[in-house]
């Protein structure tokens, strides 16, 4: 009986002490119990798992029962049964041009460009239309899990204040052309309006000021150089339009005896900066160059598709392990900014055209969309996986919708089942940006009403 | 002061009258207020349009005010600010395989079906996971704003069973194969639990009862011919795989002396009751031949492009104006039943393929979805369009989402930007089968729980 007693109090003891040095350390959001598809280097998947976050930055991924071991929050989100993974990124997108979604489609890309796009936005194109085009395309794009978006078009100072207020992360670049277009009238005051912008940005949370030269057809030689100093000095990330179309290949050769990459490489504008859009047509020599100066990729399948332009050379820039991400492009060219869809493309378009179901897996187009495109963006230092010391981009995803009933595989399911009907919960930077469906930082009904009288107005102006 | 009194005696008698005379005919169903795309022979498009119902019938189409003014009814769906389009028709699956969805993905094709599909249907296919697949898919169609599916499974009997159970239109084919398969083990139990198949179901509401052979290749020249005589005894129509690898035609060719298409025409087989599954393989003759007989085409673009088969040549099919529809294939091959994206990709795919992105637009692939896709099962007397006198297979969609706003073109909005979670209502042969996004006729919960008790033992099955 004694024994009992002193066994009772050994027990007691170790109770106590432990309830003592497990002080849990408070955090601001503990996210539990769901399956988490790390994107880390080991490939991870974490069943019944949880991530802690604190500020902007993940500080703990792990099991629930350790996490609830270690950490206290007032904000939790019960993940049970849903699935958990990184922020998708959307390495391509005009995200303004959401306001002409489908004002001209099934169309020669010549004409589509000079009879409807250019008209049109030479027509509508203002700082105001940028606001609401871009607010349309963030909600949508919160919707669907994309926490993080590499844009380039006109007024992106304004780009940048409406993402940065609805708590997005961006990359995002002003374009520059070499003729007249809607915010600056020249090649100089564009360069002003970059350098300026890339100033006032560039300290901030959630935006990466970026500079954007159109395409080395719209862009001189000397031009691409004065982007590519502003670049160096600022440390800025350039976004480029490059090798989109058999035309420009042929047009390049012609003017310039070489191709597009091979014309970057040799006026000295590729660094590891740079974000190349679209790189459809680039042969060995071209990727190795691509490869060797550390160029980031963003693939565009249904754009690509749509627009008829062709099929990028994905299976070899996966086997060549270049930093590839996926785009959705602009809604005029696809026409939504669904990256669901997106990765379920490009797994079966590369499939179909390579003629070898495995030329790409289900893994290899989510990786596309998650930490490949992080490397991309040049920002898999900060973003792309579930990791601890990164930041916050997490995404919480529903997974017993009947289209993905039964589910056998994550990635597969992911990527040939999911929906962006069935993205949860956003969270970007360590803030809830969507909780149960619901968009916590922008209106919906005022955002469909400014688009909507945006509509009449661009339908008017294409009549004149 | 008279003639005042006059004039108002008349109108009241023109008034009056005209009450007498105006006694609204009663339906069953009016659909009031949306932008009807009736896919019509004229592709009339009718803005603030109404359909009135009668039993299984659509009775009248027209402006909202003119059907109010006719027609009465207690059932009153407001569709104002909605599009209201027919039924998708999904011209080929293999609904049980649903609770296969994604067990193998991005494999060679024969060690995707002799590793993983064959040995998980000889060891998990009953008439249970017949019944429980079947509902599962019907659920995921009807949410998706499918009305009538053309299918090809074992168990058949059951599948037809259910989908009758839930309102469902279906072109339903037992297949027929020449070695054993989980319902019959011999050539000649098939043919008996065809025969019996078809004269059970014959003059259902619902289901045309088929008879389907499993592919050229498969079946023998003279069980082709038996099921031949058979449809021509019972006027069942003909489900068949034709050509859909090269690996086909190649063996055709070899063991054959003819191309897929060739071989069936020369051993009597084709009649404009047959629907040919995939056709990615038929050249300018076996287009011919197919035209010259009626047969139907479904193509299959997602399944096609996941499994590396091939892109079938349905631009030239569209300009000889073929009967091909769309389809989905089996979940185990694309891996969901959504013919939204089906069409999306139809578009998008021919375009990139034939380097042209005018070879097919978006109302045709739209067409292919509907009346074509009608044409396709030789059912274009009954449905596929919005027209007086069809069967009531209607659909109405939200048109307000943030990926569809703003919107320029009905056709373009529907086949590029518009998903199956926008569909809100689903009315079948005059029944509504979904309101409000809320199925009628099928337990949701039920069916899930049912399916991921399958997951379990499909699991299970495959580790031994």
């Amino acid at each position: 009986m004694k024994k009992l007693k002193i066994l009772f109090f050994v027990l007691f003891l170790i109770i106590f002490s432990q309830s003592i040095f497990a002080q849990k350390k408070p955090v601001d959001l503990i996210i539990s119990g769901g399956t988490i598809v790390t994107m880390d280097s080991g490939k991870r998947l974490i069943l019944n798992g949880a991530v802690a976050v604190k500020a902007d930055k993940i500080v703990a991924v792990g099991a629930s029962s350790e996490i609830a071991r270690q950490f206290s929050s007032k904000q939790i989100i019960n993940a049970d049964g849903k699935v958990i993974i990184p922020g998708l990124i959307n390495a391509h997108t005009h995200i303004p041009m959401t306001l002409f979604r489908g004002i001209a489609d099934d169309l020669d890309l010549q004409e589509w460009l000079t009879k409807y796009i250019f008209p049109a936005e030479a027509k509508n194109v203002s700082e105001d239309f940028v606001r609401v085009g871009t607010q349309l395309g963030l909600a949508e794009m919160i919707r669907g899990g994309t926490t993080t978006y590499c844009d380039m078009y006109y007024f992106e100072d304004a780009v940048a204040d409406e993402t940065f207020k609805a708590g997005v992360r961006g990359v995002l670049g002003e374009t520059m052309i070499d003729f007249p277009v809607p915010d600056n009238k020249t090649w100089d005051e564009a360069m002003a309006y970059a350098e300026k912008f890339v100033n006032k940005w560039k300290n901030n949370s959630l935006i990466v000021p970026a500079l954007a030269p159109h395409a080395p057809y719209t862009v001189s030689a000397e031009h691409l150089q004065a982007v590519k100093r502003l670049s160096d000095k600022t440390n800025a990330p350039i976004v480029i339009h490059v090798a989109e179309t058999q035309k420009e290949v042929d047009d390049s050769l012609e003017s310039k005896k070489l191709r597009p990459v091979e014309y970057l490489a040799n006026i000295g504008f590729l660094n590891n900066r740079m974000i190349a859009a679209h790189v459809v047509f680039a042969n060995d020599a071209e990727l190795d160059l691509l490869k060797k100066f550390g160029v980031g990729i963003a693939h565009n399948p249904q754009s690509n598709m749509k627009l008829a332009s062709g099929v990028a050379p994905v299976p070899q820039m996966l086997q060549m392990n270049l930093p590839v991400g996926l785009g959705t492009d602009g809604a005029a060219s696809n026409n939504d900014l669904n990256m669901w869809e997106e990765m379920d493309t490009a797994a079966k378009l590369h499939k179909v055209f390579a003629k070898d179901p495995r030329v790409i897996t289900a893994e290899q187009a989510f990786e596309m969309a998650t930490i490949r495109g992080a490397r991309a963006l040049h920002l898999d230092n900060l973003i792309g996986s579930i990791e601890t010391g990164k930041r916050a981009d997490i995404v919480i995803v529903d997974f017993d919708s009947l289209h993905q009933t039964p589910y056998f595989n994550v990635y597969s399911s992911l990527v040939y089942a999911t929906k962006a009907s069935d993205v949860r919960d956003v969270v970007i930077n360590g803030k809830v940006i969507m909780r149960n469906r619901r968009l916590l930082t922008l209106n919906e009904s005022i955002i469909k009403k400014s688009a909507n009288a945006y509509r009449t107005k661009i339908i008017t102006s294409l009549m004149n």
